[in-house]
C-alpha cells in the first residue's frame, strides 16, 4: 500500500501516519520529494486490508499495490486448474459447452432438450430450477421437481448437470442433484453463499456480476477457494452498461485479462449477455477466440413458448449447427471439446 | 404490452403472434399503418410477464407498458407511508436520521457514538455486525455479539436500532436484536431474502444495489409487500459509473423521481455514496432538498482507527455541526425531525 | 509518478525503467521491499507527462499523483473566480441563473421568454442558435438570424446572453452577438475549439461530457485557462448511466467535489440531466444545496410546440413558482442573485 | 411513434394530443384499452422527429419506432458497401488491417514502421498527426510536418494511409495527405464536421464515441451519407464502463450487431479498447470471430519511447507474428485480406 501525501503535506501529518501504521503492527518507509511525500506501507496482507488512511489529514491518496486475492491468481499456482464431473471436464484445453434451457419446465422438454443438446455435442446439461426474476409477478421456477427432472434427464443422455443455487438453505438439496452449482450474477457477492458453497465438495460456477469488477469476481471465487473449495468455474455473461440494444454488455477482454490472472477455467455466456438469438452464434464464436474454456448456452425446444429467456434461446437445430461451426475454431485454439469416453 | 412488428412484417408472422397470445390468455389489437403494425396486448398482469416476444419471425420490439410492481406505487396508495418503530417516524414529513459506525467494534465505542448522535439530535442507531467485504481478508463483523452491543446502546439512549441482515438464516436471530432489518446493496436482488422478510413483522430498509434501476429497486421492493409487509424504506446509496473520483454516484433524481413513484419512504446515504469525509455536508444538504425523507450517516468516535469505511465517518463533533446545519433546512421542507419527544 | 513493479521484478527490468527515466530528463527514486519495488519519479509535469511505462518489462501498474492540471486549480488560486459580463455576475458568492429556450424559434417566442424570465428573477438569458443533434433529421437551429433574435431580446430586458458555439469557424461570429460562449457536452474534449476560445475575450461555459470524469473537465477547463482566458464557468449537466428513467443522471456529488477542486464558478443544468418536466424544481433545489453557483433552466412560452427539449422545459409559470422558491435557498447558502441593480 | 397515455388518462388529455398532432400535420390512430389508451401516430420521418410529447399532461411515454437514420441502414441497401482507396479494399469479405503508430514522430519511426508493416500484411497504413489529449501539456502532435511524413511513407511501401482529422478547418489540408479520414471518438457527435465530411469524396473512418449508443453512431453516420458521401467505415473502439482493469470495454456484441443493422464496413480497435498490449491479440482474434472488417493495430519500432499510447503498441516483431495467426482465421469467416496484389 502507498500512502500519498498532498503536496506540502506538514510534517506532523507524516508523523500521524506512521504513528498510525505503527500501531496497527505495518512498516512505514518513507519517500519524500520536494513537493510530495510518499509512504510505503510493509506488513501482512490481513493487517493491510483493516487500513484505510483515505480521508485523514494531509492524505491525498491511497494506493493499493497488494491484490485482494491470493489462491485464485495465477502467481499462486501457474498451471490451469482442470475441473472433471461425470466424465466431462474444463480447463487445461479441454472445453466445456454447458447447454439446455434457461428454466425447467416439463419432464417432456427437459429430455428433448437434453437428447437434442448431448447429439449436438453439449459436454454438460444446465436448467434452473429456481428462478430469480426482478419481478414477484413474474415465473419463479419449479424447485425440487425441477431438480429431479433436470437429474433425470442427465442421468438419461449422461450428462452432468448444471443449476442455480438461488437460496443459500437449499445447497445442500441443489448439491443432492446436481453436479456443478451455479452462483448467479445477482448473488456474486452473497458472500455469506459463498461461506457455505466453500465447504462443499461440489464445483462452483460463478456468474460475474453486473457491475462487478475483475477484481471483485476474483474476490469472490477467493472466498469458496479460501473455504477448502479449489474448484471454481468463472463465467462473464455481461456487465451493465449505457447500452440498450444489447441486454448487456459482453465483456470479452475481461475474458482474456482474467486468463492471464487466475488458473481458474473461464467461461462465457453469450446468451444472457447479449439477451438476442441473433447475437448468439457471433458472439460464441468471438468468446472462443478470446480464450474462453467454455460456453454457457440457452436452448430450448420451443423458444416462443419459453417461461424465461425465449427471445435468447437457440432452437435444437440452431444450436446443433453451431456447434458443428465452433468445432474447428475450438481446434485451432489447441482445444478440445471436455467430453467423456 | 405492446408488440412493434419490423417494416413490412409478413400477415404470417402477425397472425403467429396473435395465435401465441391467444393460446396464453391474452387479448390482441391491431394497429395497422402502411410500413407498420403494431399489436396491443391486453390481459392480466401475471400473463402478461410469462409472455416474451422479442425475437419472433417479424418481432422488432416489445414495449412493457405495464410496470413491474402494483403495491408500491403512488397509483396504488396515494397517501405516504409512515413508518413508526421505537417512538421515531419515517414519512409523510417525519423526517429521520439514522447515524452510527459502519461496523460494530466494541462497547465503548457504540456507547459513545449511540451518546453522541442522540445528543446531537439523531432519530435511529445504526451498526453493522455482519459486514458484506469485498474481500475474504477484510474484517467480517462481530456477529451476535455486535447485535447486542448495538441493541444496549440504543437502549441506553432510547433510540431504534438499524442493522443488515446479511444472510438470510440470521433473518430471525437479527430480528431479535434489531427494530428495523436493513438490506444491503449486493442483495437488494436476493429474492430468497425479500421474500423471508416479507413474512416478518419488522420494517425492511432496502438499499439500492449498484447497478440496480429505480424499476428494479420498486421491483424488489414489491417482493417484501407482496408477503405481507408493508413497511419499506428505499435507500438511495450510490450507483455504479465510471467516475472514480466519488466511491459511487449518487443518483439524486433517482430519489425525486422515487417521490413521485412510490407511497414509500424514501433516504438517502451520501456517507457510502461519495466514499469521502468532506462529501457527506453538501451530499446530505443536496438530498434534503432533493425530497428524501431521512439520511443514513456513517458517525464514528475515532474514524482513523475504523476496522470499516473510516474515510467516510464523521467524527462526532462534525455530526453535531451538521445536524445543526440541516436543522432549518428540513423545516423548509415542511417537514421534521421525527423523533418520539 | 509511481512506477510500481510486478512481484520479484528483476533488477534488469527495474535498471530498464530507470535508464529510460533518465535519457528522457526525470529522476527515479527507489523503494524496495521484500515483494515489490516501487519507483517514485521526479521531474517537469511537461516531462512526466510524456512518459508512459505501462507495459514494459516487469511493470505492473503506473500511478499518476501529478495532476493534469494546474491554473484551474484551487491550489493555483484559493480565492473564488468572479464574472461579471453585462451587469451580472457569477462566482464568489453570486449567483446565476441563465434561462430561456432550447432553441430560437422566432422574436415573439424570445421577446415573450426575455421578459418573462427577467420579470421572474433570472441573470442571463439562453437560447440556442445551432442545435447538436444526434439525428440528422431534427431541427438544426436558426443559425445567425437566431443570433440576431437572442441579442435583440437579452437588450430589450437587459440581461447578458449566452449561447452555443457548435462549430469554431463561427467562433468570432457568434462572440460578436453573445456575451458568454457555451461549449456543449459533445464538444467538451474539441480541443482546437477550447485552444480557439482561449484566445478570446468572452468568458466560457464548458459542459462537462457525457462520459467525462472531474478530471478531464478540469483538464479540457486547463486548455482554455493555458491559451489566456481565464474566465471560465463549469457545468455539471448529467452523466450517461444504465439508468433510463431519467435522460442522464445529474452528478451532484461532481458539483460539490468541483468546489474543492477548483476557483471557477461550477453551476448545474438540472433540465438537460433530468429530461423530465417533474424533476427540474427538486433538483434545482439540491444543485443550489450542493453549493452550485449557478442554474441554467429551459424556459418556453409553449413547451408542448418546442422544437427542441419541449418535455423537460418549465412553462413561464412554472419558472416564476420555482425562482420564488429558490430565493430563501440561496440565501441559505450566504450567496445572492448575482444580478445588476 | 407511439404515445402511451397514463392509466386513465382524460378525454380531454387524449384529444390534447390528438389536436397537437393534427397540427403539426401527422395522423393519430387510437387504442383503446380499459385502462390504457395508446396514440399511434403516422407521417413523415422530419414531422415525427420534430414532435416530442413526453411530459405532456396524461401521457406517460412516447415510444419511437421509426429509427433516426435511413441512409445506413441494411433495409435502405441490402449488399454490403465495398470502399476501395489505393489499391486496398474493405467490406463484402476484403478484410482490412491498418497499422501503425499513434503518432508521428519522425521520419526514421514512420519508414521503418511503414516497412515493417507492410511486409507483415498490413493493407492500410495509420499515423496520428494531430493528437487529441485530455492534458493540454501533453504531446499535440506534429501537425503538417506529420502528415507530409505519413504520406511519403505510405507512398514508399505502396499503402494507402488513414489518419485524424481533429479540426474541421483542416479537413481540406488532411485530405490533400491522406486517403482515408479518421473521425476520433471525441468528436464522433461533432455535426459540423460530419457535414463537411459529407461533402468531400474521401472515405470516412467513424469512431464510435466513448459513450455512444449503437443508434447514436448510425446516426452520426447519417450525417454523412446525408451530405452525398457513401463512403464510411465504422469503427468500434471501447466504450467506457465502470471497469478500470482494461482502458475501455471492447463492444464486440455491437461489431456483431452493426452488421445486421448496417451495410457499412465495421472494424475494431482493439488497441484503444483494452490499452493493453498483452489483450491486442486475444482481442484481434475475437474481432474477427464476431465478423468484424477489419482491424486497427497500434504498431511502433519502439514502444517504450513512444510518445503516446506505447503501453499498447505491438513492436513489429509482435505485430507480424499476430499476422500470421490471424490469416487463417480471416479464411474461416470466408474473408480475404483486401490488399492490392
Amino acid at each position: 500500500m502507498l500512502v500519498v501525501m498532498r503536496d506540502h503535506a506538514s510534517a506532523e501529518d507524516i508523523q500521524h501516519v506512521v504513528d498510525l501504521l505503527q500501531e496497527a503492527g505495518a512498516e512505514a518507509h518513507l519517500s519524500r520529494g520536494e513537493v510530495k511525500t510518499i509512504i510505503g506501507v510493509i506488513g501482512d496482507r490481513e493487517v493491510i486490508y483493516t487500513l484505510d488512511f483515505e480521508g485523514l489529514p494531509g492524505v491525498e491518496r491511497v494506493v493499493r499495490v497488494l491484490k485482494p486475492f491470493k489462491l485464485v491468481s495465477r502467481d499462486f499456482q501457474r498451471e490451469d486448474t482442470v475441473i472433471t464431473v461425470g466424465g466431462s471436464s474444463i480447463g487445461g484445453g479441454a472445453f466445456a459447452v454447458i447447454a439446455g434451457p434457461c428454466s425447467i419446465e416439463s419432464e417432456e422438454q427437459m429430455m428433448a432438450t437434453a437428447h437434442a443438446v448431448k447429439a449436438a455435442g453439449a459436454t454438460m446439461l444446465r436448467g434452473g430450477a429456481y428462478k430469480p426474476r426482478s419481478s414477484p409477478y413474474a415465473f419463479q421456477g419449479m424447485g425440487v421437481e425441477g431438480l429431479k427432472l433436470l437429474r433425470a434427464a442427465g442421468d438419461a443422455v449422461g450428462l452432468p448437470v448444471v443449476t442455480e443455487v438461488l437460496d443459500v438453505r437449499d445447497a445442500e438439496t441443489v448439491a443432492g442433484y446436481a453436479d456443478i452449482l451455479q452462483v448467479g450474477a445477482r448473488n456474486m457477492q452473497n458472500f455469506m453463499m459463498l461461506d457455505e458453497l466453500g465447504t462443499m465438495d461440489r464445483p462452483v460456477l460463478l456468474k460475474r456480476g453486473l457491475s462487478a469488477t475483475i477484481e471483485e469476481l476474483l474476490s469472490a471465487a477467493e472466498y469458496v477457494l479460501k473455504g477448502g473449495n479449489r474448484d471454481v468455474i468463472l463465467c462473464e455473461r455481461g456487465i451493465r452498461t449505457f447500452e440498450t440494444y444489447t441486454r448487456n454488455t459482453l465483456d470479452l477482454g475481461a475474458v482474456s485479462a482474467l486468463k492471464w490472472l487466475t488458473h481458474l477455467p473461464v467461461i462465457a455466456d453469450p446468451s444472457h449477455a447479449s439477451g438476442r438469438r441473433d447475437l448468439v452464434a457471433p458472439m460464441s464464436r468471438a468468446s472462443v477466440a478470446a480464450g474462453a474454456d467454455g460456453l454457457m448456452i440457452e436452448v430450448h425446444p420451443e423458444p416462443e413458448r419459453a417461461r424465461c429467456d425465449g427471445p435468447q434461446s437457440l432452437t435444437p437445430a440452431d444450436f446443433s449447427a453451431l456447434m458443428a461451426d465452433l468445432g474447428p475454431r475450438i481446434a485451432l485454439e489447441d482445444k478440445w471439446l471436455g467430453a467423456g469416453e
